[in-house]
């Protein structure tokens, strides 16, 4: 088959799978945004119609064939190559699962998730554990239908980040964990107290709204593509490239978490909507991991939106949103947005602390997948790693190793991909800081086109071409390391701590 | 088969098309409230995805064996019995029409929209003629192939509004034209001018919206499972009876149009939150008719809210929304709720007028399909009819013969069921004010609970267990006909313009 053709007949298929994956995600946002409480039977059925539509496509004999047809004629097309190979792995992991063991997995997630928030509530591990257990079994039968040569947990982060290794993990965190540990601890012994003043106070929800809409718009993110809706948690999900949601919650005390929250969130959507429009509903045309997703939004939320060069060009327009702070200025925001304060809770925690956050759960979920620990010993585990990484420990499991929603959807090996994409951020910044020249410059002018129009050359019309680690090699001329964030963060710690690290 | 069996084998079938309806349901009401503008050809490809899928299954030769199997099991079971005749009626003319057939009416209706809109906005007929000639040429052929025995124009109208025949609607309109006609003509000619003030004035939006809520949640409508959004037209639509979303759209000039359409639209609503949970995903746990569906929407805006007794109640309510209107009050604000007045454009007709709008369309529709007009005849056919029945010409066509959508979408046979409505609901309103007793007594307290169980009892919790022939005759005792609705009419002529109509 002629190579035009075998790309015809593979994105031909493929398409549908992505519409009905579209079609999924519709119905997802409107149950997490608007949909009334007594839609959710319907909706559970209905979501649960279209997954089996996608799962029947993407598992198809006439599926496997295009590919291997794809895989065939693409000797000197290395784009059509690049396509059967993303299908050809998306389908076998589909297609290695049994329809059974499919069957009890979402049975014993969503029965996990019911029994998880009644024993978060209750603070109340044991409660939980019966159903974890059972989660467990099944992902680690799942991980070996799916390659029984490789560890199971790989298996399991192959999911959210393609390729990645645990091998190429440990050291990363290892290095994180013996260079950010002794810094976050010199930090808490500094017995500086930051002023956060600045960033509290009365803000009006209407005003906190204008305010994120403006920045979201200057940073390139395209509302006629796109939309700003409140949810309970932020989140951003795409029904096309020419649709992308985002969602927001705000506190009316601080206008932190909604400001930083819509940033991060247009950070991913502004990712969507720059995927490559001729590989759109191709097996290419999709984000290309979970880590480099979240480099996109950690970019636009800590190392642009925390930026000082940010709020000179910031600081007007949230004086005009916000009429009551008249002497809000960016020297006096910059430390109230670069807390380092070790805590219990990952969500509310820093740019710093946040990856020993994400080191414990890699360690323990690591050693549970590889037989070092039994479900019965996670609360401990979760406490020691605590009290070693971060000083502190949790009172109780509701505040400990019951606070992520993740392990009751079976979501292992999800977590590596936030650190994943805090380093992907720093390393990817400076390298566009070296071929861009100045970017506080274009950010005190309020410019973030040079800045958006690298991204969208270098990462995001790249879709899934290639893997995250080559693209990350490619763009930075080097493989991911934890260097450029360690670089980072000392930086926020000498400025805003005055303490001095010794370098890495 | 025994009855038991063949029921669950025939509702799987069913239930899995009806949650693909639902899902393209969510997927177009996101289309008209909130789906940014570039979101548009995705979502046109992913609801021509789900319309397949739905058609594949509605045609299935699967469906067809348990059709089969139902109706040989349920010679003792009507509900069997009454489920296999829907379920084939919708089979049948699914299954008829070719697939080549399907896509040129598809194809021919989309440009047909897209010239129509155009060719309104110029109010040039000539231009949409072809586009619309082509429309009518594939339905003709289409209702040949699902029944050639039958006129084309009465197999068109049974999608619509299942089982009514040409033969039962002319007498209804034929009366129509008889009595209304001259009526509206004599209050014309009365001379007197209904003072609107009281409607009038400013009505700031979120009061506008805050009344209508409180209003509709009064009715009964169901917020736990329903939701008002703004939208550029109103609408009901439903993702099973745990989800009804109702829309709404204001004047900020007059509170009329934003409250009667939200108890329009509740009344919809409400009807949709009251179908037979037990037949849920069944073949007769739908609404059985247009016709039936707009009796709802029209006697919860019309019969009820704007009578003087729900006014009793709503007054205090309207005051402490609207403060600037502190002599707002039921005898004054009655007339201007009765106002009757010929006019060109159907969406802003009164309720005594409203009908010959609809008798003109059908008049014109039905002679269209029996060969008697041509389309190049439309334009004047339509002039003569409002200059006949209504005594005004339209100066255009804009505001003639192209200001509705519906023959763009290929939707002939729909406009009857507008006017079936209006005489259903006053015919089933007399039943329930016969039965029940004093309903003014009850709606001068707010009170509408036993309204609302009358028609739950009666007509919701049927479902499509009968046509709505039927249902209307078990309901009321007799056959549908048009004097209830006359009733009504003339005492609007007579208390609002003291225009007293001979008997009919």
């Amino acid at each position: 088959m002629d190579p035009t053709a075998a790309r015809e007949r593979l994105v031909s298929l493929w398409r549908e799978i992505e519409d009905l994956r579209s079609v999924s995600a519709v119905l997802e946002w409107d149950q997490e945004t608007f949909m009334p409480e007594l839609g959710q039977e319907a909706r559970g059925r209905q979501l649960a119609l279209l997954a089996g539509l996608a799962h029947e496509r993407l598992t198809a004999t006439e599926l496997g064939e295009a590919i291997a047809a794809a895989a065939e004629a693409a000797a000197d097309d290395p784009e059509l190559a690049a396509m059967a190979r993303e299908a050809r792995r998306q389908h076998r992991r589909a297609a290695a699962v049994p329809a059974e063991l499919a069957r009890e997995l979402a049975e014993a997630t969503s029965a996990a998730l019911a029994v998880w928030q009644e024993a978060r509530r209750r603070s109340d591990f044991p409660r939980f554990r019966d159903a974890l257990a059972r989660v467990v079994e099944l992902r680690r039968r799942q991980a070996a239908a799916i390659d029984p040569n490789r560890p199971a947990y790989e298996v399991l982060l192959d999911e959210y980040e393609p390729g990645a290794t645990v091998a190429s993990l440990e050291p990363v965190f290892r290095q994180l964990r013996e260079r950010l540990a002794p810094l976050i601890q010199a930090v808490a012994a500094s017995g500086v107290e930051i002023d956060e003043s600045p960033a509290r106070g009365r803000f009006p929800v209407p005003a906190q709204r204008a305010f994120g809409l403006e920045v979201a718009e200057r940073l390139g993110f395209d509302f006629r593509a796109g939309r700003l809706d409140p949810a309970p948690h932020p989140f951003c999900t795409t029904f096309g490239r020419g649709d992308v949601r985002i969602t927001w919650r705000w506190q009316e005390d601080d206008f932190r978490p909604a400001l930083f929250g819509i940033m991060h969130e247009a950070g991913h959507g502004l990712y969507e909507q720059g995927l490559p429009a001729a590989w759109a509903g191709s097996p290419i045309g999709q984000a290309v991991s979970l880590g480099v997703h979240e480099s996109q939004s950690r970019l636009w939320e800590n190392l642009v939106g925390r930026s000082r060069a940010f709020w000179r060009w910031a600081t007007p327009i949230f004086r005009r949103h916000f009429p009551d702070h008249p002497t809000f200025d960016p020297d006096r925001i910059w430390p109230a947005l670069h807390t380092v304060r070790p805590s219990l809770i990952r969500v509310e925690a820093d740019e710093a602390t946040y990856n020993l956050h994400i080191a414990i759960r890699f360690d323990v979920e690591r050693r549970l997948f590889a037989g070092e620990l039994e479900v019965d010993d996670l609360p401990a585990a979760w406490n020691e790693g605590y009290e070693e990484l971060l000083g502190i420990r949790p009172g109780n499991d509701a505040e400990g190793v019951l606070q992520d929603i993740h392990w009751a959807m079976g979501a292992f090996g999800y977590f590596p991909t936030y650190t994943l994409g805090n380093l992907i951020c720093c390393q990817l910044f400076e390298s566009a800081a070296a071929e861009l020249g100045d970017l506080d410059q274009a950010f005190a002018a309020g410019d973030f086109a040079p800045l958006l129009g690298w991204l969208r050359s270098r990462v995001h019309e790249a879709g899934s071409r290639w893997s995250a680690a080559e693209l990350v090699e490619r763009v930075s001329g080097r493989p991911l390391a934890a260097d450029a964030f360690l670089r980072h963060i000392r930086r926020i710690a000498e400025e805003a701590y005055g303490v001095v690290a010794e370098p890495a």
